[in-house]
């Protein structure tokens, strides 16, 4: 366990949301290290959520450290998987909560990946009406993606994060050494977020990761501080412009309509969200192709980068009405209508319907039996 | 059914709070008058929700006048009850919201008790991370409480609205009509939360009650509207000053401390949440005698209107032990030191916690075996 005097914030990434405004810190040794913690409301009490499988890894870490700042810091494990970020699992925190007569003013940190900060950060919105929160996410994918914004939600058997709220964590903590033990697959699928930033929004990240791809992959420290903070500040300058997600916010879901309905068809576990999104941005560029917004050229440079690291970019046979029925729930659709968040030139995104048709030989062109 | 021609709105109630501000509509043949939901957002698809006692009485009706704003309007009836207050019957409404293709837009009526709006207001702030709602409160209890101030929840096992949300409706509309078909046990019940605005906010209020207390129990529509009126103005008031409950707002549950723990600890649904509030009024009385704060005259004023309203002034026997159990998961509790709302003047409320032993007293005075 490395000393706390060791620990270095490499970066620090604002996100201005008014008086919902936080920090999110960017470095290494920072689960240690009690200053990263200093900004945190007081509280007498505290309770980490996080998974059976980050538990062993890093909870007991974060209880020492924090044991500084709360009187009793409580450590909940939920079990792993996004088939488990439902009510049932939601309500094991609720239970540690009422059990440990935790009042307004407990915090909760939620030490694990998307899942974790999901429900942690649901709960934490909907106890007793709201509690402060604290993302300490430790995958690549929440590092990049879901300890910004502020969106928490569980899954509905019909639908996928359609319960939640919109609840801004006080800090985010960004420790990259937490990534060095994430199992490769894990891993990619993280990328996929990483990369998404480009195309909508950056071409000079895209052209970075396919210069630095296999140092990411390689876990160096720099170019994971690299790709965390500029997927953070491209994230922020989108959510600060559109916090409740009403307009702007939805080029972030680029690869999502896909990605869900494929996450939901084969049922949810059986391909990780980010793979999901990675695949579904595949099909969103042929889409945008076909719609004649971009040249295959960038469909193709697109898809070798997904490819390099590590993910999947054929998608599985569900048939074309089944992936039509899944993506009419979508949250983005509207009176039945499926929204689809297109490239409409390199670097830039649009949110715009297509014609059935069209999706259809999309999904025929990009699908294959597994 | 009346003719929307006679509909009259006789009061109008702004709640000003900034983007979240909303009307408050007081009147009579409110339902059937498309006028009435002008100001709702426009939306192709609504959900009413209401539960089984109420729907055969007012939601057709209410369905007929929405079917001019929205394409479809469907209804879900819930169990009616208390104890029906839980994430299984929230699930009803999530289960409806999706079979039905809902989307972001989609307008959720509450049609019905303080239970459905709380429930349906839980259901619209986490439905895809808010829908548009509308409460149409039914009784007595609804129209002076919950339907102002924008909190929503359910209970947990361990404790009552432990998960929820603050989350404003854009329109409330207190139909007086719907009174008239109220059980007398229901309208008592809701006389509580009107009689409580008395002691904490205004002496003028307990003068009015205790002249027309007669009018009120033969519900004259009237007396029914200066009692709505007046209640949501005190509420509005407080709420306006203090919207996320941080202060001032707690004055609002005078009663509620100990009303909580009668509710909790006699079962869900045994008690009406208005009869533990109204001889919670009472034992907070007393607290506040022996507080030093008031005379035993005042006590004797408010239990005697208490009485006369139809309420329980003397609590169950469930032990000064049992009753300190259930209060120290009171949301006021921090650090399980149990907060209480006094009477520190007529006309004035205050927060405090009181000695254990003060406590038991009362409950010892104020409760004796059914």
């Amino acid at each position: 366990m490395p000393a706390a005097t060791t620990a270095s914030v490499l970066h620090q990434v604002p996100i201005d949301l008014g008086d919902r405004s936080y920090p999110i810190s960017i470095g290494t040794g920072l689960l240690d290290d009690p200053a990263t913690w200093s900004g945190v409301p007081q509280a007498s009490r505290a309770l980490i959520v996080t998974n059976t499988t980050v538990a062993p890894l890093y909870a007991a870490r974060l209880q020492k450290t924090l044991e500084g700042r709360h009187r009793a810091v409580d450590i909940v494990a939920l079990p792993d998987g996004e088939e488990h970020k439902n009510w049932q699992t939601l309500n094991l925190i609720f239970d540690a909560l009422l059990q440990n007569e935790s009042d307004r003013k407990t915090v909760i940190y939620a030490l694990g990946g998307g899942v974790v900060g999901d429900m942690a950060g649901f709960a934490a919105s909907s106890y007793m009406r709201g509690v402060p929160f604290v993302q300490v996410p430790t995958t690549l994918l929440a590092q990049v993606d879901s300890s910004v914004g502020g969106k928490t939600a569980i899954n509905h058997p019909l639908g996928k994060n359609m319960i939640g709220a919109f609840y801004q964590p006080r800090l985010v903590v960004c420790d990259l050494e937490t990534l060095t033990t994430l199992p490769a697959r894990e891993f990619s699928a993280g990328l996929a977020e990483v990369i998404k930033y480009g195309p909508i929004a950056d071409m000079g990240l895209l052209d970075w990761l396919e210069v630095n791809i296999d140092r990411l992959a390689a876990r160096e420290t720099d170019a994971l501080a690299h790709a965390v903070r500029r997927s953070c500040e491209i994230k922020a300058w989108v959510v600060g412009q559109d916090e409740r997600d009403a307009g702007l916010r939805a080029i972030l879901n680029f690869g999502h309509t896909f990605g869900h309905a494929i996450e939901a068809g084969l049922g949810y576990g059986q391909w990780l969200h980010g793979e999901g999104v990675g695949c579904g941005m595949v099909m969103a560029l042929h889409l945008s192709r076909r719609l004649g917004l971009i040249e295959s050229k960038f469909v193709e440079r697109v898809t070798a980068l997904l490819r390099k690291a590590g993910l999947p970019v054929v998608g599985p046979a569900l048939g074309a009405d089944r992936y039509l029925e899944l993506m009419r729930v979508d949250k983005k659709a509207e009176a039945g209508e499926i929204k689809f968040v297109v490239i409409d030139r390199p670097g830039s995104a649009a949110v715009r319907a297509a014609p059935d048709a069209m999706v259809r030989e999309v999904i025929d062109l990009c699908c294959r039996p597994a």
